[in-house]
């Protein structure tokens, strides 16, 4: 049994959206145990963290980098850092915001350096843009039976876009793109020898 | 007078359309001179380039960076560098690429980063994200009013995106913003002072 | 006069340190009046901030990025940003961490990508590495007469580097780099005309 | 057997220096194949590279970036992408400049950028700077034994540094630090299942 913690900073339910949609992703993998922790909740869950076989992290972009709450739990964990108690942890970031780029690849950059300095392993996207993808028969509720995928282009981690005051919603796309990505980071983690 | 370099690379001509579009901003602020270079002129042009007031550099995104065609030309500026003839130079820059993120803001960065050690002065996108702006009557020929612009959301530089492949051109929305921020980019050069 | 404010995030005082050698720098061009603000009072000083010609920003590196007290910070700017109350102020900034590279880089990036969203037009470093300067007179406190500057080879901004745990201080050549730093910016400042 | 690419593009020998660094530390390993590659090769001997179960990037950092000798490397890799010849493969970088810093960070981020589009896994560094190691007695030729390692501060990648024109030779903290990341990188291949 491989267990994943996905971490996240939500204020407006996007960024927890596309979370559990990660995790209705990576259950489609055997073997797999999927704890989502609020960033919030994420010091008094350390432990929990600490025992996970892969973290993944999900902040909005706020003027392009991760949230202040997401960033007070990153500055809270010095002492996982001098104990190297995330080495070689699979690691993962998703983010969100309001236009298609709106500068997220920094937001995901910085993830990433944050999970490096953790000496983790970092998993991305491995889908080309607008590649056609066969929606499989357990996600009948996406009411699509192929979608594209990657419409934003990004491979560092996942993106994805909404905007309230425009009234655009998340799209299928990224929803599905989420799912896919929640997959493969469980795949990975379950391809990495203890 | 102040003169302005445009030095671009383009395969498909989508990087030189929006290039051309960017002269067309800046014409509209009197006073101002520029000249478009290709990458490949760049180096029999290198006089030209250093008695500009402004460098604006263009390049698709390929693989997240500039082509090789671009670097091979910023790895011929040693000397450039070493006798900062640059320094104190406005600089910005514009990237393309098939899909709305396409991590062309890595490209725009990495533009950015060699302007920065040459010293130059960098200014960049002051649009929110789907502002609408109206259109200037010298403008007549993008056949509207006004125009949602920087849809994309991109700050650092300017972002545009096509996809031949899909049959998908560029926008009148990303033509109207590389005018704009052509105009911003001559604006500001004549703000300087010598 | 030209304003200029430096808001920083200082936890051990390095950050501190270097933001006031960047005054001194500042204080040595003519006409240039300097507020340095800690990021804890930024809130409460707005309107200074607002009316400044120039910000400069200054945090630690925790992690790859700056500190969660100034991402509060900038978290807390959304009205600045929608009123584009910054647009056209020049900006720069600087950080410090423990070692010589620390991915400080990123933090610079962060910062810049900041100003950027908010329409500011950035200025970095001009000196190349190791490059011998003669030390003003004014500066005779250093007890130098030439020091090599910019050591660390950084251009988007400024860094330096000290390790309280290992007994290592700030260099001569850090403070100095950052005194010439903080002049060039302040005469950038002066270049722009209203 | 495991299989590791090393290519890499030196003009001055210190990346080829490194990376033959990284070979010795990649051969403490069991059960592992190393071939080094110079870019120039890259394209002859591709078939090699698509068979590798890691691929590591070397390059100098030049302007911020990589070679433009790399980069046509990159830019040559466009039906690998397409096919996803490199998914799931481990993908580790490198980077040499004259300074401590001098934006080797960007370098590291481009080829790591690169390898994501490409499907890729990414393992840096787990050493903490200034940590105390242990040399083992198969490398006595270093002549030391115990050095501090991770002295520049990187963990996207390896970082290292000299300068001939000050008479500056690569620290045997650096080749040391390269060894244990030839190491690492060895012995997360070999926990990749297939």
């Amino acid at each position: 049994m491989k267990k994943i913690a996905i971490i996240y900073h939500t204020r407006f339910h996007s960024v927890e959206k596309i979370a559990s949609e990660i995790a209705i992703g990576m259950e489609l993998v055997d073997g797999v145990k999927i704890a989502l922790i609020q960033c919030s909740e994420a010091q008094s869950r350390i432990a929990e963290i600490n025992d996970a076989d892969a973290i993944v992290f999900g902040s909005p972009t706020y003027f392009g980098s991760v949230s202040s709450e997401m960033k007070v739990f990153f500055d809270s964990t010095s002492e996982i850092f001098m104990q190297k108690r995330w080495k070689d942890k699979i690691a993962a970031a998703f983010t969100h915001s309001g236009s298609p780029s709106g500068d997220k690849l920094m937001t995901l950059m910085q993830m990433m350096v944050f999970a490096m300095q953790n000496g983790m392993i970092w998993a991305g996207m491995d889908l080309i843009p607008n590649e056609n993808y066969e929606v499989p028969n357990e996600w009948s509720d996406l009411g699509a039976q192929s979608l594209e995928v990657n419409k934003l282009g990004s491979w560092i981690g996942l993106m994805s876009q909404s905007d309230a005051r425009r009234g655009i919603e998340i799209s299928k796309n990224d929803l599905l793109t989420a799912r896919i990505f929640g997959k493969r980071i469980a795949t990975i983690t379950k391809q990495m020898k203890s």
